[in-house]
């Protein structure tokens, strides 16, 4: 991890953190402390002060830290040790911390033990580091980038092998194997539903398999260095029904109304509502999702585009467009891009993505 | 899934909710959600109250939860609502409820909304659904036994690719492949170490490509309906180094000294020391890590087999035994199977995933 980076993304937290008369901050959300420390392992807090960061970890993780991290300490804390004790005993010796704050995400346990072990006064904050990390720098850019190039060859790839009587899972196994072999990772269980079973959104890949008339759904994203894209295509393999080639359109015809409004500085609702107006207007039924969600070093991270949802969107977030229209025992079709929020629209980072073995 | 095991598991539950006069407790981990529910899906929280059990989920998991759930009534919250808003509103139909709790693994955040929307007297609670799901029942064995039988072919159809020049990704995609193909998902991200690269516990596999002197360790799992195993095996494809073999042999003495302590009613720090004292005996680096842990519905989970754990090994427990040596720069050896605690001693369910590509 680039030094200089690291060294941006703390003066941001810091500023807030003075502003808020913090002194040391306890980051417990493993994509934060990656984002602090350049960390990519589990199990481990970061701590920012004035003038240190500091990461916590255990023995498993010692060498990995010292390769990954930059600009920060390592503490490694004993097997008998709660995190929580660890952390305690570091700011001990920093004194004077008079403020300390944790992260609210931390969970309730958690909260507890710091509150018995922390001597200083403890709060809870929200979002501080969220904020920060909602605009991507050109590292990340760099990576969800990659993410999403590895995550086109893949699918590419593994469209070649289609064929009916071929399984979900199969499917799905060709891909990962794929995303795999370009040196990345998942950054979720791939889905993939053959014909109705599209109709839910979350479906688990199973034994079904590929019948001449079924139609695709993929829904998969790579994971490189810790950052994700997100990606839904959907194929039939023989011409398509009419009905399907209709809800496929009117999908699409969502999706770039949607796109079209991505600017920074618009606001949240209406990207979402652009999406939705179209697929009401042609008397589908509404998806229950949001139109999309920030995606980085996690899948889901704000924004989150919903119909209730506050706020404008800012230069340099990255948010997948996904509408869809869901009929259960019927069909199910999404289609989800990656875009990067600029000042006058956005880039489409999954143009590569491939929309053929084509509809219609 | 079987609703008479649902049954079981939800009246053992209410016992010691009784026992501590909650009228309803509100679970939201994950994984407990789908112990009590029957529910795959995320995003979702579960109530047991003294006579029912409520699923709050939303549009994207309705169709999935109805094929999945049983003896459990389904809430579909709006996209406008938090998680702790719709389950105050369902208390609130669900009077008189006076005593409400929540597990403890909740955020902070999300403990807050339930404190400012449930009129109840709210209390936070852990460890209840943990301790009832660490002995488990037998539909449970089955999944776990089946993960563990796909992960040991899907090992023996990789081995056969394993040649000098692979790289670690390559093989941890042919793994992960097999493991998709045969219906299971990864129960962690698949990690391939070759040589010296073993000697970081969580190593990320890379683009090394691996060499005729290289050792490789394999540290993989498959995941079955939900149930995890978690298996690490240590090849040479060439004859390897004395000291190797030598550091892989105290290994194997290291593990099946803990194994031979495994019954239930012994102390778990009695397994732990078990297998460290053989290493120590050995003039070798006593592992920082765990010697194993429970697995199940996670990876990790209760039981924690440490050096300070406390309490005993219970009939019914699934536990990993992974002791390990770690020479930075050097080599890393990790033998890792899961063995069902048994009132007599254990059974071994790794046992049919090969330890050759022979060492030696």
């Amino acid at each position: 991890m680039n030094k200089e980076i690291i060294t941006k993304r703390i003066k941001a937290i810091r500023r807030e953190l003075r502003k808020q008369r913090i002194d040391c901050l306890i980051i417990t959300s493993p994509p934060n402390v990656t984002y602090t420390t350049g960390f990519m392992g589990s199990d481990s807090w970061a701590l920012i002060t004035k003038r240190q960061t500091f990461l916590v970890t255990d023995s498993r993780y010692t060498e990995q830290a010292q390769k990954e991290c930059v600009g920060c300490r390592i503490i490694r804390r004993n097997d008998s040790e709660f995190l929580a004790q660890a952390a305690s005993k570091l700011l001990r010796k920093l004194r004077p911390v008079r403020m300390v704050a944790v992260e609210k995400s931390t969970s309730f346990a958690d909260f507890e033990l710091l509150k018995k072990y922390v001597e200083a006064r403890l709060i809870t904050i929200a979002n501080v580091i969220e904020t920060v990390r909602s605009s991507k720098d050109s590292t990340e850019l760099t990576c969800i980038r990659r993410a999403a190039s590895i995550a086109a060859k893949a699918l590419q790839q593994s469209l070649h092998q289609v064929k009916p009587g071929i399984t979900e899972n199969e499917l799905a196994g060709l891909l990962d194997f794929q995303i795999r072999r370009a040196g990345a990772t998942n950054s979720f269980d791939t889905i993939v539903a053959f014909g109705a079973n599209a109709s839910r959104p979350h479906h688990q890949p199973g034994k079904k398999k590929l019948k001449p008339e079924d139609t695709i759904l993929i829904d998969f994203g790579a994971k490189y260095k810790g950052y994700c894209c997100d990606i839904t295509r959907c194929f039939a393999i023989c011409r398509s029904k009419v009905f399907y080639k209709k809800v496929y359109d009117v999908v699409e015809q969502a999706q770039a109304a949607a796109i079209k409004m991505v600017k920074a500085g618009i606001e949240i609702g209406q990207v979402d509502a652009a999406a939705r107006e179209v697929i009401r207007r042609n008397d589908l039924p509404v998806y229950g999702h949001g139109t999309g969600h920030g995606l980085g070093l996690e899948i889901h991270e704000a924004p989150f585009l919903k119909a209730n949802s506050k706020g404008r969107l800012r230069t340099g977030e990255v948010i997948t467009i996904e509408p869809g229209v869901y009929i259960p025992g019927k069909l199910g079709v999404r289609i989800e891009d990656d875009v990067l929020v600029t000042r006058t629209g956005c880039e489409i980072l999954t143009r590569g993505c491939s929309h053929s073995l084509s509809v219609g």
